[in-house]
């Protein structure tokens, strides 16, 4: 019952930092590890705890408790040695919770196989979300709801500037439910079937990626 | 109308490779260039064409004819120089519209001051995702749809388990829409109010981030 986990993260590359970064913003207590001493008092500041330890090093994790924690997100990924001795020792220690940043696909087999309950690849998945929004300039974010529907927030398209919903008939035309209608910061929920469109607006539609693509293409 | 555009990603890191092997799966014509031959080798069968060449040389880049491209994508942060060179070069072409990676804020104010059109910092924003899911476990997946407002993907809390929406009231006790139910890859769009919620099912509703926050806590 809103009980706070406690994170250890390993490697203060970009996403480590970003991470420690994070889950210092929301009220986490958070211990970071990185074998360089510059880079440890660099992050001094933004996360509550950050000692200079290697973490192929069992002692040096066993001396700072790192069995207490409840979360350990390995970030380190260009070592990946580093990377795969630090699964498996926290996972040794009875870390419940241990996430790993992956190079590619070998790599997460070997953290998967040596304990990793996660394994994540921040580059390509960024990667695919960027791309994603190049192909289909008019999807702004997206959630992949199954491997066949989405929701994707989506620009009007030139042919509904000040139609209503109900002119357009999106579920009829298009296969697509339009959830909501951002304007600017104000967000219009469940919005009726005489709400028109303007030129700026933002829809958020959930629709089958079929019909999803197919407003992409007559765009 | 439906005009493809045509792709050119510089650097075949973890990001740049990523973003390549998307837009060829998304059907673009893509280009691909890393100063390294043994990287071109190895992606030369995802990518439409691969050529080993350094970004820093406008010779290189005028043969290759850079100048028709409509996107450049740089996906080069460690050597910053090179970064900064190919945005430079890249605009000076003609390229309307240059995307970089950058590895920090002062890496990203060259970039905007040379002319990159957008900055994007890949494990940053990979790490504030998965900080946020991992401080709010049941949430699975948000889009902010403003300051104020976010779409999220939430788990049944125990409390709802075999209730119908009618009987736990989201929007007069929490304060949030229900848009949809997902049931493993089944989607019920616009779910009515006598469904059920079982344990595995996930909703993903709209709500201000405060009233979101609220689920959170009492989980
Ligand atoms: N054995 C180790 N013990 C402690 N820290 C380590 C060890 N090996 C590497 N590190 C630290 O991990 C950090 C990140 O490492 P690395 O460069 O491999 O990550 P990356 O995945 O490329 O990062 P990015 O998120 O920036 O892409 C570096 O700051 C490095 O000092
Ligand atoms: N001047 C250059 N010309 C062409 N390619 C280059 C140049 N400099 C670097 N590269 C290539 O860019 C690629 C990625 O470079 P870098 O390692 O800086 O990216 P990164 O941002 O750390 O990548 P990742 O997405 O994996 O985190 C490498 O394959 C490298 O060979
Ligand atoms: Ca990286
Ligand atoms: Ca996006
Ligand atoms: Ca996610
Ligand atoms: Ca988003």
């Amino acid at each position: 019952m809103g009980k706070t986990r406690d994170f250890v993260v390993f490697g203060m590359g970009k996403f480590g930092r970003s991470i420690a970064e994070s889950l210092t913003n929301n009220g986490c207590e958070v211990l970071v590890i990185d074998k360089s001493d510059d880079i440890i008092q660099d992050v001094s500041d933004i996360v509550t705890h950050a000692v200079q330890a290697d973490v192929t090093d069992i002692d040096a994790l066993n001396a700072l408790g790192i069995r207490n924690f409840d979360v350990a997100i390995i970030a380190i990924s260009q070592d990946m040695q580093s990377s795969i001795m630090a699964t498996i020792l926290t996972k040794e220690l009875g870390v419940p919770h241990v996430i790993a940043k992956a190079s590619n696909d070998i790599h997460k087999k070997v953290l998967e196989k040596v304990g990793a309950d996660r394994v994540v690849f921040p580059e390509r998945e960024m990667g695919v979300r960027i791309a994603n929004s190049l192909v289909s300039e008019n999807f702004l974010d997206f959630i992949e709801l199954s491997p066949d529907y989405s929701l994707v927030e989506i620009s009007v398209m030139d042919e509904w500037v000040d139609k209503t919903l109900k002119d357009i008939n999106m579920r009829a035309n298009y296969g697509i439910n339009v959830m909501a209608i951002r304007k600017g910061d104000d967000i219009n929920i469940t919005p009726g079937p005489d709400v028109e469109l303007h030129k700026e607006d933002v829809l958020v539609v959930i629709g089958s990626n079929s019909d999803l693509m197919k407003i992409n293409d007559t765009n």
